[in-house]
């Protein structure tokens, strides 16, 4: 099961290749620019970790991965989606990272999406074959880029499907300090991407870049 | 500054009410019923912890209250704020605990509030000398009850200002095993009360009662 990373160049997403990098897991890490590409596993591979990774194009990356991480700004994904919708494998999963927020003069601001969250708005977009899920929401991306540090924390996999939410978590399972838990169907985005928020607010007002979630008694 | 609970015979308010007589915090334990009021009081002290509490009307709770915790089912917060908006203390604050749930076949489902959450609501329907504060909205009242286990976890306390969350922190801080966090602003609710629906379903699928929040990296 081949797994990618469209986007793998930005914060979130080199996050995960290192992550993925670090676990052995074989993954194409996409960009826009090959070049770009190329050079972030050079350097996961020269921090010792990048072995398993290969650089692709985002096409690249589309055309031949059957789980695919979005790790795009929000922004970005409407075009995205309907750019690649009907160039995945057939059965493949998509996994959404997106969070719908801006900064407005330095301040984290929701956007509110008529879908009720970004996953959903993604799913509405993308055609039936192709399954949605989401997952990574709340895990800051300069806390997954972090090597030397554990994650110690959980990740809420949510998914328009089981087979969706599997996918995801057979996955992102392999990333060692990492708890998975299935957070249910998609609509459970909504309660993830408003975490997310929530986290940032508390990162500014305790000064720290670093807040996540573990659930307790669970 | 007087502490008191409107609907602290409830599931959620007894809990409350339990973890603030354990550590000696005098508060009104308020009922629409007084012998029932007395009732959740006495069970309270023959374990040993309600010496700081005292059974009161909801009526009397309000009148006589400087810091408030609304511990009603959700479908009864409009009508308290209508009967009570006038009544409450000069400078009163009140913290709500609800949550916009409902349970649909068994499955629990969300209430979309127009204001966004039902604190917000809750603050459009009081007048404005009252402050507003939400907390203890992640916390299952079942773990809140349990004065045999420790809570472990953290409770986001937002407001509409400073002062309001300020005086919701100081009484739960003397909660022990609970972190208390700033929030922000009230419209941080917005997550909390969908974080409860998150908690709700991972009780459901991992088959137990106890899920909560910790923030880790904080």
């Amino acid at each position: 099961m081949q797994v990618g990373i469209i986007g793998g160049t930005g914060a979130e997403g080199r996050g995960l290749a290192a992550r993925l990098g670090a676990a052995s897991v074989s993954a194409l890490i996409g960009s826009r620019d090959l070049a770009r590409a190329r050079e972030t596993v050079e350097r996961l591979r020269s921090d010792g970790g990048g072995a398993s990774l290969e650089a692709a194009t985002n096409d690249a990356v589309v055309e031949r991965s059957d789980v695919v991480f979005l790790a795009v700004p929000f922004a970005s994904a409407d075009d995205l989606a309907a750019a690649y919708g009907d160039r995945f494998r057939p059965g493949a999963v998509v996994v959404d990272l997106t969070v719908p927020m801006r900064f407005h003069d330095g301040a984290p601001v929701f956007v509110d999406v008529p879908e009720g969250s970004a996953a959903e708005r993604l799913r509405a977009r993308l055609p039936p074959p192709v399954r949605v899920a989401a997952a990574l929401k709340t895990i800051p991306a300069s806390v997954l880029g972090r090597l030397d540090q554990p994650l110690d924390c959980d990740d809420f996999v949510c998914g328009d499907s089981p087979e969706a939410r599997a996918a995801a978590s057979d996955v992102l399972s392999r990333i060692p300090t990492l708890r998975i838990l299935d957070a249910g169907g998609l609509d459970a985005a909504r309660a993830l991407e408003r975490m997310t928020l929530l986290a940032v607010g508390l990162n500014k007002r305790y000064r720290v870049r670093s807040a996540r979630f573990r659930m307790v008694g669970l």
